[in-house]
């Protein structure tokens, strides 16, 4: 096993009714708070007035940045900087998924920054300093309410890129998975593809020797086969939202993860796709899976994916074909597209998207290292 | 799934080397350290020499409180506090295993304790402060690293208690498992068996709802029963050795009973052994279980034990019995004791253990709630 540093100081308030807690966590680090949200479904199904109560209750002050969209953009980090600037703020708290948590750390931490706040993306302005940040999160798919990770997309330059650091990890997150009972069955289908993208990322690991992260890697891809189509028919089923929810936390959270390397690559193939054509971050998995598990099927020394064919879907034998055959046939289950075709995208910008890759990265990924010429290829048993 | 609170704020150092991390992590809290340990093997192993390599390098002082043993006794403690208190102790080092972690964290809070220190774990006392507790860990078993238990021995009572607080949970934990290679094997095998034992004690839930706590508990189950014995016959396997000592950390930082009801019986049954007999806490499990097992098999609505039968030990079909005899078995192969008889215990306590357990707790249990009978009977099953 390689060496790692591991904790997890989020507090993270689990089950049904955990908003109790809000008011009294947030209060710990001042009394103004900024709350951004997304596209105003939390004040259709009350969770906004939840929010404020809890607020209210302990004297606190909030402004709002509300608006955020999928696939968040780089404007409104600058936007919510200002306004946190203006208002002094104590605490950021974001209610909503894993784009308007990433947007609450972003603005946490671009609140210190110096110069163009896309510099910290672009890793040349280190993140030395951020405000606190509380999550209220109303769906299960990115982790983000528990781990140092923050995805942002500048419009202009059809980039999507990250922020990592210990500095924006959420001091505490409500978690009641209650909060996703209203989430579209096509939202659920995506969050599932998500976390299971997570998984996939660290456990296609050129290592073996992390025998207990590759199993509890194996026990959270499970849940999500199991759970993930309970959750797609009947929205109100407690069960599979609740393990679906700490799914998403765990898959994303430093654990599934440690002693090993890990490899990444698919997540920037679908970060293109995101940013030129506002492809849902879950849909570009359910994509580009299947073309990725193909064209590296050779590196599968350790023979993951035929041990993932007969966990996760029964097979007596597996190989990397029957693998990647039956993944299709657990996306299509859910209504996720499986070909880009599907979603009108065709071939025209596959050799800008794999130069902005190798522009930005150099080459990727640790199972199998991709090059300019790999990445188009994927792109295009994808189509 | 039920409601939790969880967070992981333990920084892991997990690794080859990393004790290099050491001096800066303990500097953090102050330039006085109590360092406590067992029995000595730490300096010959060259441990204990690192250690003070670390601390002079940051140039922290340090007093020594040595010769912890196993089921750690409460004198000790009162004698650390005395330590600490004329030191000013700022930070309380445990080198060692659970006994020596248990014993650092119980006069991390009983230097702020009022009166007699046996009232913490008494419940008489509460914890509202605690100095701060890093380790070096040399033992994979408790779990202790990285949670807020402690287990002390009051020798004069005959008493085996525990405390719970998040005051106690260690700030940070340097975990390298070649610092394990010199563990024995009968060391070994206990640890592995009181790993599995914190694993079994929250599996077996009256509840079913937290299916993803029950898998992830099976994937550390699992590693459990590959690791330990590659553990036990070869003491430098490093694959073994890491595996095994995360899989101590996961079993017991929480994450294993999230969302569900937990049993903790057959602890309670074993520290009565262990007061009495000063039997070792591992051993007591290869003993304890098999018996509790078979006694509460009917309770085993959602076939938890015959699931474990098939995954563990590849039985095409499991039983309660099947799993009870095959564990009985790999107890076996680890040459840990599986009736009371081979460590010369007779029937003549039973009844006083068990009145001690019902004084203490009332009824105890979850997956079957056991009373005084019940207590006597499981005991005699274990003859």
């Amino acid at each position: 096993m390689r060496s790692f540093m591991y904790h997890q100081p989020t507090r993270l308030f689990f089950g049904r009714g955990q908003i109790r807690h809000l008011g009294k966590e947030a209060a710990k680090y001042g009394s103004r708070v900024l709350l951004v949200y997304g596209g105003g479904s939390i004040k259709r199904n009350m969770i906004f007035e939840s929010v404020a109560r809890e607020l209210e209750k302990y004297g606190l002050e909030y402004k709002e940045l509300g608006g955020i969209s999928p696939n968040p953009l780089l404007q409104r980090v600058v936007e919510g900087v200002r306004l946190a600037r203006e208002q002094k703020t104590d605490l950021v708290l974001a209610v909503g998924g894993g784009s308007v948590i990433d947007t609450a750390k972003a603005i946490a931490a671009g609140v210190y920054a110096t110069g163009d706040l896309w510099n910290m993306f672009l890793g040349r302005e280190p993140i030395t300093r951020a405000l606190p940040v509380g999550t209220v999160l109303t769906l299960a798919a990115t982790g983000s309410e528990a781990n140092e990770h923050a995805v942002i997309t500048h419009e202009g330059a059809k980039k999507k890129c990250a922020i990592h650091s210990e500095m924006i990890i959420p001091k505490f997150s409500v978690m009641d998975p209650e909060y996703t009972f209203t989430v579209s069955p096509r939202q659920t289908a995506a969050g599932v593809s998500d976390i299971m993208a997570h998984l996939f990322e660290q456990y296609f690991s050129p290592d073996a020797e992390a025998v207990i992260t590759d199993y509890l890697t194996e026990a959270v891809l499970r849940v999500c086969v199991e759970m993930g189509p309970r959750a797609f028919r009947d929205g109100r089923d407690m069960e599979a939202r609740a393990n679906l929810m700490w799914a998403s936390t765990v898959a994303l959270n430093g654990l599934m993860g440690l002693g090993k390397k890990t490899d990444w690559s698919v997540h920037k193939l679908s970060h293109e796709l995101s940013a030129r054509y506002g492809m849902i971050h879950g849909e570009t998995f359910s994509i580009l899976y299947p073309a990725w598990l193909r064209y590296v099927a050779d590196n599968d020394k350790g023979h993951r994916m035929a041990r993932l064919e007969k966990l996760l879907f029964q097979a007596p034998d597996g190989s990397p074909e029957g693998f990647a055959e039956k993944l299709e046939n657990f996306y299509r289950s859910l209504k996720l597209p499986i070909r880009l075709s599907e979603r009108e995208v065709g071939p025209e910008q596959f050799e800008q998207m794999a130069s902005s890759i190798i522009d930005l990265y150099g080459t990727i990924g640790a199972f199998r290292i991709l090059d300019y010429n790999d990445i188009v290829h994927i792109y295009r048993l994808s189509l």
